[in-house]
């Protein structure tokens, strides 16, 4: 997508080599930056505190923090350690550690003086594919976005909430919630959307309503308490979120709040989808508040904005980053390979050829 | 209650007269500042800006604005002029309009000449009756926190979530929702509050975190996406708030985000509980939705925190300062009279021996 009119993936290879770009997302909305990776601690680092961020993302980010360990040196032990210290970074999304596991054995099924080069091409294949995994589920979306807007009689715009940053921040391009959006805009659908700012990071407000507006993609900024009153006064007409982890049965791990929207959504009989790529979801999992490990992250998260006090020093704070969604509260999940309905765990299978569980 | 262990309420007449004093709330908790304000203005500036706030206490600051401007001029067009003035600084909490229109009734009865002392012996009487009711509601909620206690067969301890701020700072003393968990802590019943921050005012982890630490009383302060997966996963045994405006029938107008709550307290089968003075019963009204003013404020409250930016410049923000919950998703009101439950146009009227609506 374009940042001032420049397009821009939000991750690539420098092309000096023996790095990898990406753009640093603790500055925004209030600075462009981009940074420069040169080892696998940089590339950890920028996963932990979140300078990268996003199911997607994140797993694209591990495949180049493999390639500049290995660059580093390509030895065995580096691989293990580079594979672990990688996975540790988050627990939650589950595309971290599918991408780590797929580099993982490529290169250990090689000789280390293959592995720097298999490395980088091999992130560079994640890439692509995530952008075009991407690029379909916006067409996938787009339709079902056109049926909303259509059932509104056109009456415009159709209002979409989304939750978080699920936009071509969170992956490599396009995005997931938010491609759909991007479609429904170039085709000249009307589109409104309402951004969760979404606390504590406000990845809403700080990420989301500046990618829609490099866009040029109508939006207003709400804060995460709003959504239902927005609901309930016909304000909402879809709403669509991403995903960090899917259960194969469709529990949705998302960012901490999503539940939320989902049981307003259902009390006011407002459609509620997820976007994803296949490659979030768990297949080994079914129940997803049972089974789905829930990251706690720095209680100054909550109490500190841009480094301004916002609550009592010394006071105790749970900084959860995800909530589970169960599957009953989800109309649908759109997909690179088409949006699967309920039951999901039938309708997933089917899309991925998965087989059932015994 | 008590500041570093001196009595306070959060308002009270100047010892010299002619002036009353506040706690400045829109300092907590970093200082604690008390503001004199001596004209209707400063009283309605302070409502306005929430230096005051909760709707029992604006409707207290409110009583002294008018003596305050009385004082200045106690005529029939001034007494007017100053009921208007008060009454349109917030629209939705009902306590306001009640307090003034008492007030004015009141005062238009007599002469000009006995208007300031009368003035002032109102607002002092609308405070200790704030007071005494907000006394009964503690010792009231109390029984149901004694009996959540032990249906949890003492486990300590046991989990309050509440949201915003409905403690002894939202009123003249005590509280509402926060007066039986101050009763319960002294009785010796192991509580432990989950503190919802509140944006975008954040009256939940500056003002009730505060309020809690000062009274010793343990409590952990999490961002309002948080408290669904809480509950999903049993850390949450009751849910108590207080509430700006709640109609005839049990529809709950509070702070933005309350009504998200609710939905998740149902989801997850914990009762979901409002107190409330009957000062913020709004006879006249049955639909909250339809029919309560939602007050709409500055941008700036969602894009600023302590005056840092946080999100885009120039984005276009809404800010819904309150929603609306269904009395269908209220398990209880608890009152200064005792304990109204479902249907509650019933319950409250007979409480309150209020004639059924023909």
């Amino acid at each position: 997508m374009k940042v001032n009119g420049t397009p821009y993936r939000s991750i690539w290879p420098d092309e000096q080599g023996a790095a990898v770009n990406i753009i640093d997302q603790t500055a925004l909305p209030h600075a462009f930056e981009v940074r420069r990776l040169e080892t696998l601690e940089d590339a950890a680092e920028a996963i932990e505190v979140m300078r990268v961020r996003g199911a997607p993302l994140i797993g694209a980010t591990a495949a180049y923090g493999l390639a500049l360990a290995m660059q580093d040196d390509p030895g065995d032990t580096q691989l293990k350690m580079a594979c672990s210290r990688l996975i540790a970074t988050r627990p939650t999304a589950v595309n971290l550690r599918w991408a780590v596991n797929r580099a993982r054995e490529s290169l250990l099924s090689i000789t280390p003086g293959e592995r720097v080069q298999r490395a980088w091409a091999l992130a560079g294949e994640i890439c692509d594919e995530d952008v075009a995994i991407n690029h379909a589920i916006g067409l996938h979306g787009l339709e079902i976005i056109r049926t909303a807007w259509q059932q509104k009689t056109h009456q415009q715009p159709l209002h979409i909430l989304t939750h978080c940053n699920a936009g071509w921040l969170a992956t490599v391009d396009w995005g997931t919630a938010l491609a759909p959006i991007y479609r429904a805009h170039d085709e000249g659908i009307p589109v409104h959307v309402w951004v969760d700012e979404t606390r504590p990071r406000n990845q809403g407000s700080q990420l989301t309503a500046w990618e829609l507006a490099q866009s040029g993609i109508p939006h207003t900024v709400i804060v995460d308490n709003a959504g239902g009153h927005l609901m309930q006064h016909g304000l909402v007409d879809i709403v669509i979120t991403g995903t960090d982890r899917t259960t194969r049965c469709g529990d949705v791990a998302n960012k901490i709040g999503t539940y939320l929207k989902a049981l307003a959504a259902r009390d006011n009989e407002i459609p509620f989808y997820i976007a994803l790529p296949s490659t979030t979801i768990d297949w080994n999992s079914r129940d997803g508040i049972r089974e789905i490990p829930i990251e706690e992250r720095d209680p100054r998260e909550v109490t500190e904005v841009f480094g301004t006090r916002v609550a009592p020093e010394g006071v105790g704070v749970k900084n959860y980053a995800f909530d589970v969604t169960p599957a009953s509260y989800v109309e649908a999940i759109i997909t690179e390979r088409g949006v699967a309905r309920p039951p999901f765990e039938i309708s997933l299978a089917m899309l991925f050829r998965k087989p059932a569980e015994s």
